[in-house]
């Protein structure tokens, strides 16, 4: 574990109407502020509110997933999320989603390129093509519509993905488990990368500053969030995403040709990350 | 003015469709770490997506109204809010909405009732049945369902008020000024109570978890909010009523009987706060 310090909090949960999981939390480490990773294996009928808000039909679904956010203290790190999930519906229908997904709070062009090559390097295993659509999927995806800025430097997201010639469904749960394991090597890189650097209390400030957005995306624009929220989930569970601490400052703008504004800057969809590594 | 150090910034805005409007914002003053007055006057087509949101039909409409937030630096000074709002609909239709509730990190019943006394005070002045009827509006708008929680100690909430025997037009009108006038008084009173109190850094923290509830309602549950958010808004305005600093700490649990878990459990709908007066 890249944490010397922390240890993990772990609490078990069970579902009324079938289920449950396992969250593990990690607070004031060396390293991470606060970071934890949830798993969930639910099952039951399939309520009206699921009809509704996942626009489908049936009997009984059966669904199973693992989050991870990391919060780090330092500035220069950025923050890293993973989820992969698999939803079954009766014997008829079935699909996985998932994707891995960073937001430094200071944008380092080579950085985000070394972390994009990672993710293009596992998707390639699978298919040719999974890179680019679900790069773009991510960048859909990761986007704060009010604020008109991407959460961060994107990554992969993909959703209702079922067998097809090309890739079976042993393949797909393959590529879930080898995202889990190359998390950890892409954090572990871009920790190395940035924890070198110095920071200041400014540094601290935009790094808060950059985690009230982190907040904005998950309470307002996350889907995976406000299902939760509307459909009763463990919240503790569902919030343990956001950081231990965060900033609003009035209409705030980084100072011309600052750090912080070249970062702003590249908070755009559709940046060719791949070029920078 | 309460705050003798701040300076307030101020911005003027214009609406592309028609009007515009102004937000001042204190920051780091003596007694605020964040504070705001936005006024807004705006007019113009009716749009499909206010039709569909408000759930009304018109060609033209003309709103207006002042929203107040004041964060203290003090964890024993409440949060404030203020809102007064007027709402027209061509020559056909027009509706009044408002409302102040408070928000202490820590919950003295005393001072609540203090608070809940000054607000029926002013409602009496106009129907009597205002405070019984806006108090369980409060209740009811000012609760968060994702953490059985309402927001503070409530207060009053209106919306749709239109003229009627007992109250004619300018009556409405005459009652959201006195709202603005006992604003300024009604948080004095709430500051002599609590700035007197001496605090340690665990209050400090318990603040900002609160505020992490009041950052979680607005951007999940204020229904202002989300239709600023969705008819792009302007952006900083809408977002003024967020603290300069919140806080997220996974299954906070207050220690047994401490003053944390005494607030904790009154934050709950139909208390009869003016009992405690």
């Amino acid at each position: 574990m890249l944490d010397g310090k922390a240890t993990f909090h772990e609490d078990n949960w069970k579902r009324d109407e079938g289920g449950g999981g396992r969250t593990r939390v990690i607070s004031h480490g060396n390293v991470f502020e606060k970071g934890g990773v949830n798993f969930s294996e639910v099952h039951g009928p399939v309520s009206d509110l699921m009809k509704k808000q996942l626009k489908m039909d049936g009997k009984e679904f059966y669904a199973t997933g693992v989050s991870i956010v990391l919060h780090p203290h330092h500035p220069f790190v950025p923050i890293m999320h993973m989820n992969v999930r698999y939803f079954q519906l009766d014997d008829t229908d079935y699909w996985f989603g998932g994707g891995i997904d960073m937001t430094p709070h200071y944008v380092n062009p080579a950085s985000a390129g070394l972390f994009h090559k990672g993710l293009k390097d596992v998707c390639d295993k699978y298919h040719p093509e999974f890179y680019t659509k679900f790069k773009v999927w991510a960048d859909d995806y990761f986007f704060i519509p009010h604020r008109n800025e991407t959460r961060g430097v994107g990554g992969i997201f993909y959703d209702h993905q079922r067998a097809t010639e090309k890739l079976s469904k042993e393949g797909f749960l393959q590529f879930a488990l080898d995202l889990g394991d190359v998390f950890a090597k892409l954090y572990t890189e871009q920790y190395e990368l940035g924890s070198k650097m110095e920071y200041t209390d400014k540094n601290v400030q935009w790094r808060n500053l950059r985690r009230g957005r982190y907040v904005e995306f998950n309470l307002v624009n996350d889907r995976g969030t406000q299902f939760g929220l509307k459909t009763g989930g463990r919240i503790e569970s569902i919030l343990m995403s956001l950081p231990e601490t965060a900033s609003w400052v009035y209409d705030y703008h980084p100072t011309p040709n600052s750090e912080e504004e070249k970062t702003l800057g590249v908070l755009q969809k559709n940046i060719d990350w791949l070029s920078e590594y």
